[in-house]
């Protein structure tokens, strides 16, 4: 998808596959379904995200945001808050604004998951990486959990 | 899920198939993984909705939430302020506060959609219907689309 011009953009409801926004990142394949640029949100954004074996997006937290990580296929070792459970397709987690949380696939097949936040307008930084930092570093292996990159 | 106790539900993040309020209604059937009695959410309601062949969720809408509605599988005729758009599998629209919506399976399949709502504290009512006013009573007719309950 082009940018499109604000007129345009103002007036779009509809997200189809072919106008979807995808962007590779370090972590996951993201296709962006609502940000300001796809459609004119104000609460709500949404991105449906592949994490490959093995991949992780490792401890951080949102300042400004709640969220909410609901599977699609494959399974999550969802951390939240210092605990962790493995989700499969349907279920979610809740994640208040400011609190820790990571996502890990230490599993054999692709995770796919959709990860909502609200609110779509909100004061920076968008996200703060703590996994670096106590408790966080070393958190995996203190639980006998496989490496993730 | 019988009723949580205020302490434990505000400890509450992960949301299973055991954990989600099932809950039948004229339109769907809700599968409710995010609202404040499941969750201690203060953005974002989320509930997964089953509507069988032949079934809607006629013209309504929200005067205190935004709505995105991303369809899981089979096919949504969804309609946003008097057009519509043939919705699959991992597509969805986004619906402004106060804007005219509605959702029509004249499919020969189930549609499974989520449905994501925020803010998830926000004044009554949570919905309006206008399903038997003008402009929205017989749209769909005067589009020449299949009857739907």
């Amino acid at each position: 998808m082009s940018d499109p011009a604000p007129d345009a953009l103002a007036l779009r409801r509809f997200v189809t596959l072919a106008e979807r926004l995808v962007e590779p990142t370090e972590f996951t394949v993201n296709e962006w379904m609502s940000r300001p640029d796809v459609v004119p949100c104000r609460e709500l954004l949404l991105v449906r995200a592949t994490m490959d074996p093995g991949r992780s997006h490792p401890f951080h937290h949102h300042p400004t945001r709640e969220e909410i990580i609901y599977v699609l296929s494959g399974k999550a070792e969802q951390w939240c808050g210092g605990t962790y459970r493995i989700l499969g397709p349907g279920e979610m987690v809740l994640i208040p604004q400011g609190e820790v949380h990571g996502t890990y696939n230490p599993f054999s097949e692709p995770l796919v998951f959709l990860a909502i936040l609200s609110p779509a307008e909100a004061a920076d930084p968008p996200v703060v990486d703590v996994s670096q930092e106590a408790p966080w570093l070393g958190m995996r292996d203190r639980n006998h959990l496989p490496v993730c990159g």
